[in-house]
């Protein structure tokens, strides 16, 4: 199968070198589509269905270059995601979250008639909703339960409970089960796998079906542990990589294809420097990470404060102050919530600034 | 003076009750009158002039409200922001941030053409850069030195520093020096006045007046230690205050204007409500507490950690579970970076929805 350059997946407002303002997250395609590429091959390999979750980079653009090479559809965590895919010719999606409130099933029947979306449930008033939407589309919602099997979020408690709920799916009108789904907790696969299997085959015994058992998470999908009971996976933070990705072992410094350009604004004392990034820009997320960020270029300095606009980096470590004007990568600890917050992200290749993008869904909270 | 009413400063697209949808940040337009109009009693009973911080909301609507009531003008921590108030009519602006960079001086120059912006700067390559835009725009730029008295942020660190910086800013053509600037450290007020008298009158001692001394802060608000000194304040989250504020004794629970509304999605356990907030609706800033949030219509039972999209709520403290479908308010610990993640937010009076208005300077990170 040939896949089209991902650049041309893109509308890119091009910015000259020396022009980019900061900060900015900076994207670089080649490690992005070495990312993509090397999970489908694994997925492929394993005869795993591919369903990225979107929420990391939130642009139609890698979206279709994920399933150009491969996926099968894609993973939504909310309706605004789901709307703007959607509105990007993208029909199977997968929203891995309870869906609850009159206006929010409203819009799901919308996406419902239109595309082929699915979504989950832990509870039967979720199910109830669900099916009312599902009645209002005149279109049965693939309905997954999702289950509990160690993340302690959302999620049935047991096997029994999951086939209780898979059951009651199949009973009501306007829904349908389409399987089972969990986000595993760290280090706990095998006992998500025992917990998968065990509700499988209860819902067998009442005489239905699992056609999809989907797993997922970036820092152990390199991991066969546990994979046997699933059909599909679903990762997200892989297109990008992060510090903690780096930390759990899931990837090396050159497969994080974002980093975020910061420019230095102050050099106060001799073991500091201020940036222009701070907690707008990179988040406060610590996610097991004792500070806010860390500077490869920097003799790896870290972030060690953030102020909403202030990122304080400790220079003790390096042998030079840097200036004033230097533009520094910031390796953010979380690359999510980082595209989140910005309207524009902009695009490179192996370090070559190709210009600015527009993140198609953010800001769409709800 | 008679100021308009507070609603008429925005433009509303009205939504009935129960049908907006969550998270969302809902404004209480009656707390926050109230907090303006208290703060400026305050400020005009000890002649400070009052330049609040519009980074905390980014609302044309609420910085034009700030003005009426008193306000001598406001203070924006970034270009992006200073170029919508401009365009929202404001022309009175501190932007306290080291500009740097051919991009973002180009746009200090265009404002600078337009409104009266004074700027900070804290070293000497801050200042050949805005006496560039000074040059460009045709209009010397006002420009603040900041000192930094003790938050180890930005900031010379010395009187001596301080004036030896005013001293070359007054020597410079396309700038003049515009006073002393300091974010105060907690708890340091004393010493942060001590520091910008001493400044002050070295800079005096060679013949150059002093007419701006601006500090800031809204922890420390409503303390009079070390203010004789400062001519201007600089608050920006007591316009909405927030749990933080609450713990710093800055304010009650009835002055907060901003909570954000959740939908409970699940309660899989009897300790355990999922809600619809996660750190993309609440952000992971701890400022100081120990979890995420508090939920004060459940018990005051607290967001014990969050994921994108999830928030986990210890609901132990409750006798009844809530239900799946449930809103609850959620008091977020820092409301400045929560302000920061939506397009748009909700208008309330009084526990009364108005419905939803832009925010006009969000997602302008640069």
């Amino acid at each position: 199968m040939s896949i089209p350059d991902i650049a041309t997946f893109f509308r890119i407002d091009p910015v000259e070198e020396g022009q980019l303002e900061t900060p900015v997250p900076v994207i670089d395609l080649d490690v992005v589509a070495r990312n993509v590429l090397r999970w489908q091959e694994r997925c492929d390999a394993l005869g795993l269905a591919n369903r990225p979750h979107i929420k990391t980079h939130k642009l139609v653009g890698l979206a279709r270059f994920q399933l150009a090479a491969g996926a099968q559809g894609i993973t939504v965590q909310k309706l605004g995601e789901a709307e703007v895919m959607a509105a990007g010719g993208i029909t199977d999606l997968l929203m891995t979250f309870n869906i609850v409130g009159a206006p929010k099933l409203r819009r799901l029947a919308a996406l419902a008639r239109r595309t082929a979306i699915s979504v989950v449930a832990d509870n039967t008033a979720v199910v109830d909703g669900l099916a009312r939407a599902g009645r209002d589309a005149g279109r049965e919602i693939g309905v997954l339960v999702e289950c509990d099997t160690g993340a302690a979020r959302n999620g049935v408690q047991s096997p029994e409970a999951a086939a209780e709920l898979a059951g009651l799916i199949e009973a009501t009108d306007g829904v349908r089960y389409g399987g089972l789904m969990t986000y595993p907790a760290a280090g706990m696969r095998t006992t998500a796998a025992a917990f998968l299997a065990q509700a499988r085959d209860r819902i067998a015994a009442s005489g239905i079906g699992t056609n999809v058992i989907s797993t997922g998470g970036s820092p152990e999908m390199w991991n066969d542990e546990g994979l046997e009971v699933a059909t599909e996976y679903r990762a997200g933070t892989y297109i990008y990589n992060d510090r903690a990705l780096v930390a759990a072992g899931a990837c090396t410094l050159a497969d994080c294809a974002l980093t975020v350009h910061a420019t230095i604004v102050s050099v106060p004392t001799p073991d500091r420097a201020i940036i222009d990034a701070g907690s707008k820009a990179l988040t406060s997320d610590l996610v097991g990470q004792d500070d806010f960020g860390s500077l490869p270029d920097l003799a790896d300095a870290r972030v060690y404060k953030v102020n909403e606009e202030h990122g304080h980096v400790d220079i003790s470590v390096m042998a030079d102050r840097p200036a004033v004007g230097d533009v520094v990568r910031v390796l953010p600890n979380h690359a999510c919530p980082v595209s989140n917050l910005y309207d524009r992200v902009a695009l490179a290749r192996s370090g070559r600034l190709l210009g600015l993008t527009r993140v198609d869904a953010r800001g769409l909270v709800w």
